[in-house]
């Protein structure tokens, strides 16, 4: 299979239909999803029996109950799937957006106007949802999409992904905005990695593996995040109930997300450190401690140099006591990957420095880190989380796959 | 030489250093920066003798007129560079604007603010003016800058380096925020391009063949242009006289910049394409093009494939008869390198469809493309101009070099 030429063809044929999808009202490109949102629903019945295939296909092969769970779709969640696409039809349109605008001395007038990216390249895993979460920001975007999913999940994903594209059809969009990769030869996705120029941007959406290797392979910018080594910081001005209250909800509502904190840093000001560990272990979670961390609570083991360096995605913590604020700034300086840092203080002028001094794609101040997501910023969903500094950080939804363009209209100026 | 230590070394240095840059308030950056350029005043003879040695070398080893002349600087140039310097200063500073904010449901306060980028790479060819341009716009918008300079110009990079950081000394700022590689060793550069995490973007500043080679090679993001070719096209309703005026001034007013018109669109319809293509002839102009272009105006010669692909930075311009609009959008959609593409036109539908389906950086209405530049634009400088999609297209200044962050803050919210 000569998947270079496959994938600049199929690029090709996205771009072209992408474009057109730009020129489109918003209303038309909301209304082509709330057709692919019917359309799901009334395949649902296919989309089942694909899955269960798909499923039964997984459990021979011996995943483990967590794949299975990822792979495994029901009519409930179709109908969430359903309703997601419908939320982005909803989303305010960046397109043509005037960003900015002014007239020069010599009567040109400039604007920079949003357009598409233009082809996004979008690799996931296990998880069937993102075949329609992806290409329905792509679609509202005005971008051509390139769907690759994981191979465990290739019926479920088909089966969406037609429904999807039949959707639009039926609202008179042209289906080939939106592409999918219906084969599950690895070197597919290696040929995408490789198609600079074809496609402008890969997102890579599953596990840690999967996103180092497109990082490393990719000749295409990419937008993802590898790790969420999030940290909360409780400072000596704290109110005590709330950094109880913040942080166990930071490392406990759920630990497999990537904003889930991983490391506590607890000034050696703050008056109850006994009451913040003792409510951490007493939620089930391990604590991994310098001796201090140790003398205090007896159920808290040794921390080891790595433990600084891991997202643990799990009821694990690391926890390290430090001087002051400086201190702080700089062990997450050595250890965050970027992702989400938070504080918890009363003091405002120690608040503000630690905003203004960590450098995380997001930093927070008295709020959980949990909070480090695309809907609960406002944006409606999200096509990912960004660790990188270029072009979009943190949460992308629909402004982060947009560029823009420089409008630049005269009256025959001729420049001297 | 260990380039990539010492690369990640001289990145980390000039990454602390930017940081406490970044925090100061824009009068000090300001400051800095006019410090800066009264220390090049003060080292005139130092910088002169430094460039005398580099003409010297450079013309016993044979480079070219056109070499020498972009290495060669005056007193005159030397001003310039220091009023360049002082010019940066008096921008808007992005520092710390915010792009967006709002307040959640639940309380939580969101904005996103302006931060630099981090640092970043700059690799450049003769020009000596570039040491002091792109370290200006570096240090004004709060990022590191490691200067890589070609290696004909190296005295002259050296003594301009050095009268800079003197600048910043006396200003009271690191002059670690920005580094300059005192080697000629053309390995720096393959370090630099690879140094993934420690230099944030790469900016190379020069020919094609440098541009093409950090493209290639570049693990680090590359904001840069390889080509400018650039269209203009007249559309039947444009003004004869306009037509005239904006494309000869399009080609001919500077041959060698990004953004001449290197190919010409004629619409059928035009109604003086003979005067027009007389006018391009008379001034000097090589046209390259199809049977018709030949039968209207006997100096021209024929056009083969290529010539549509190609920057000529020369008298030189491609010319074909269309049809209508949307073989020229065609035509540019094939043939442009996503620069800077015009219309000259009278009826504004038309003007609008082409400003709205043509992809490009920029794109004109009624206006010579060699207003590309941004300078022209009102920002002030530029660091270059980009054809990429992703973070900034066209010229790209201070805004261009910062990125943004999530400012979260809270009042002890947690997540249910």
């Amino acid at each position: 299979m000569d998947w270079a030429g496959r994938i600049r063809t199929m690029a090709g044929e996205a771009r072209a239909a992408s474009q057109m999808l730009a020129r489109l009202p918003t209303q038309r490109r909301a209304e082509a999803l709330q057709y692919a949102a019917r359309a799901i629903r009334s395949d649902a019945a296919a989309i089942l029996a694909a899955n269960e295939a798909d499923v039964a296909r997984a459990a021979d092969a011996g995943l483990t109950d967590a794949m299975l769970d990822r792979l495994r779709i029901d009519a409930v969640r179709i109908e969430g799937i359903a309703a997601a696409c419908e939320a982005v039809a909803g989303l305010d349109d960046p397109l043509g957006a005037v960003i900015d605008a002014c007239e020069r001395p010599n009567g040109l007038n400039l604007t920079r106007v949003r357009v598409p990216i233009g082809v996004i390249g979008i690799v996931y895993e296990s998880r069937p949802n993102v075949t329609v979460d992806a290409a329905a920001l792509c679609v509202m975007s005005g971008n051509g999409a390139i769907l690759r999913g994981g191979s465990e999940a290739i019926e479920t994903n088909r089966a969406l992904y037609h429904a999807f594209v039949e959707g639009l059809g039926a609202a008179g969009v042209s289906p080939h905005a939106v592409r999918f990769i219906d084969d599950t030869d690895r070197a597919a996705v290696g040929a995408m990695l490789a198609a600079a120029g074809d496609i402008d941007l890969i997102v890579p959406r599953g596990g840690k593996g999967l996103v180092a290797r497109v990082q490393a392979d990719a000749r295409v910018p990419v937008l993802a995040h590898l790790d969420g080594i999030c940290h909360s910081f409780v400072h000596g001005s704290a109110d005590p109930d709330m950094a109880v209250r913040v942080v166990v909800n930071a490392k406990m509502r759920r630990t497999g997300i990537c904003g889930a904190t991983e490391t506590l840093l607890i000034d050696r000001a703050f008056p109850q450190p006994e009451r913040l560990l003792k409510a951490l272990a007493d939620a089930g979670c391990e604590l991994r401690g310098d001796a201090e961390t140790q003398a205090i609570e007896p159920r808290a083991v040794a921390a080891s140099g790595e433990d600084w360096d891991t997202e643990y995605l799990d009821a694990i913590l690391s926890v390290a006591f430090v001087d002051d604020l400086d201190a702080a700034i700089a062990h997450i300086a050595a250890h965050s990957s970027g992702h989400t840092d938070a504080i918890v203080a009363e003091d405002p002028a120690v608040a503000e420095r630690f905003l203004a001094e960590v450098d995380s794609a997001i930093v927070m101040w008295n709020a959980s880190t949990q909070f480090a997501d695309g809907g609960e910023f406002g944006l409606g969903a999200e096509i990912g989380i960004a660790t990188g500094r270029l072009h979009a950080r943190g949460p992308v939804a629909l402004e982060g796959l947009t560029t823009y363009k420089w409008v630049v209209r005269g009256q025959g100026q001729t420049r001297p």
